[in-house]
């Protein structure tokens, strides 16, 4: 009986327990950007930052960013973009309320990678986006990694609008829980990394000359762009075998490559979910 | 009497202690490699890893990696050059004893940033560099931070003899003590990041057609490159005022735009050491 049951579990569970390696995001959660160095895809996370991606799209639907430019670009840090002239104008345009963190839902579905993190009391994925969590204040977060969309704002919390900036160095993690991350790059980094720095003397980063800035070519809901032109991304699901076993081998280091086997931890920014092409 | 000795310390003791923000690294260590998005600047660490750095200056004075190119480059991990096709003969492409790490002298110059660190037993400077620290182990080396150069390697660890590779995305901090680290970019690192990348969907990021790869057009020692060439590249001191004042700014965010103010620690990799041109 005993072993009738175990068989049984053998044949129903992995089936039932596999998560597939690759999801492909929701058409409605992307939106396409088009440099001249390349064409870059962006996920969106209304779960975590509702009012800026819902301000973000009716921007990007109106045509906001198309023929402005990157003008504040420092290597190693952030690129941001939108209007520095301050002389666009949109009646989508409007000051947003701080989107920093969320209330840990009864039911999160964060997926632990460290905990505790060297930054926060724990860090790992939710919804595909590198995040922190904090069960003591109940509080949930998207992580300053390389390639996350935030809204830029001045010293007042609720003063973003419509400038954007994409993570471009080592992962800015001070930012946690200080801008409303939104959105991270799923496709096109090296498109973003080839954009136009401000001179290295340059400390505030800001371009004076618009001629030395990368512009923005267009910005387009992903729904927005002919099929032909959509590009069939699939990112890597935290919840599958294959990431679980990628960040297992990160901890152990198992490979003869590695003579130095480390201590275990994990910087879940270094491990960011990859992306491919489905053709 | 006391306010008197108070008076002469006030006017010895500032001038006597203090450490100019900027130095100019020595040109014996300096090598330039010219890209076609620009040119690039590496100091090399002869204090960590001097069998590399005589190799690497034998091998650029020969113009050895003159025309050869990036032929392994993957987006937000590393940019690695060299002779690919293993045609190019030598008679200093020869095997090297890794030096991964060193003894920690009895004077050692060590300047701690974070103690203990998330992969470290301690992390902060060493000559300019981003290092970490094991007192116990009576060991330090170089981290792998954006812009570190290393010498690539087969399996073995004294395999590495003229194919490197420089960081371009998150800390790869897992090869720290692992891989034999010998300088990092101190200017160009923009020309880096336009490299040409693999394909998304290529796992190995070997760029197997040729014509598809970045080209290093030369490399040179400071001291080859004409005069009036030469740029005139200055390094943030870690020893100094300016350099302490960042790090404990960092660690308290005490400036009104953040909001969260953090724990306290820092990540040596996002505080690296900054460059100027000195013109």
């Amino acid at each position: 009986m005993k072993t009738l049951l175990s068989l049984i579990l053998i044949l129903l569970c992995p089936p039932l327990l596999a998560v597939e390696e690759w999801r492909t995001p929701d058409n409605e959660n992307l939106v396409y950007m088009q440099l001249a160095t390349g064409t870059v895809v962006i996920e969106l996370a209304p779960f975590m930052a509702p009012s800026h991606v819902t301000q973000f799209k009716a921007l990007v639907k109106e045509g906001f960013y198309d023929g402005l430019d990157f003008y504040r670009v420092i290597d190693g840090f952030v690129a941001q973009g939108g209007d520095v002239s301050e002389q666009k104008t949109s009646q989508h345009n409007k000051l947003l309320k701080a989107e920093f963190s969320r209330p840990t839902p009864k039911t999160s579905t964060f997926t632990t990678v460290q905990k505790p993190d060297f930054m926060a009391a724990e860090t790992g994925f939710l919804h595909g986006f590198a995040a922190g969590r904090d069960e003591q204040n109940q509080q949930e977060w998207l992580l300053h990694c390389p390639g996350t969309l935030a809204m830029a704002r001045s010293n007042e919390a609720d003063s973003a609008s419509s400038d954007f900036y994409i993570v471009i160095g080592q992962a800015t993690r001070h930012l946690d829980r200080n801008m409303s991350s939104f959105g991270r790059v799923i496709y096109g980094m090296p498109a973003i990394q080839a954009l136009q720095r401000a001179e290295i003397n340059n400390v505030s980063g800001v371009i004076e000359e618009p001629s030395k800035r990368s512009k923005i070519q267009w910005f387009k809901l992903a729904n927005d762009v002919p099929a032909n032109k959509q590009l069939n991304i699939q990112v890597q699901n935290e919840k599958s075998e294959a990431v679980s076993q990628r960040l297992a081998s990160g901890r152990t280091l198992d490979s003869e490559f590695f003579h130095f086997k480390g201590n275990g931890n994990l910087d879940v920014c270094y491990y960011q979910l990859k992306s491919r092409l489905n053709n």
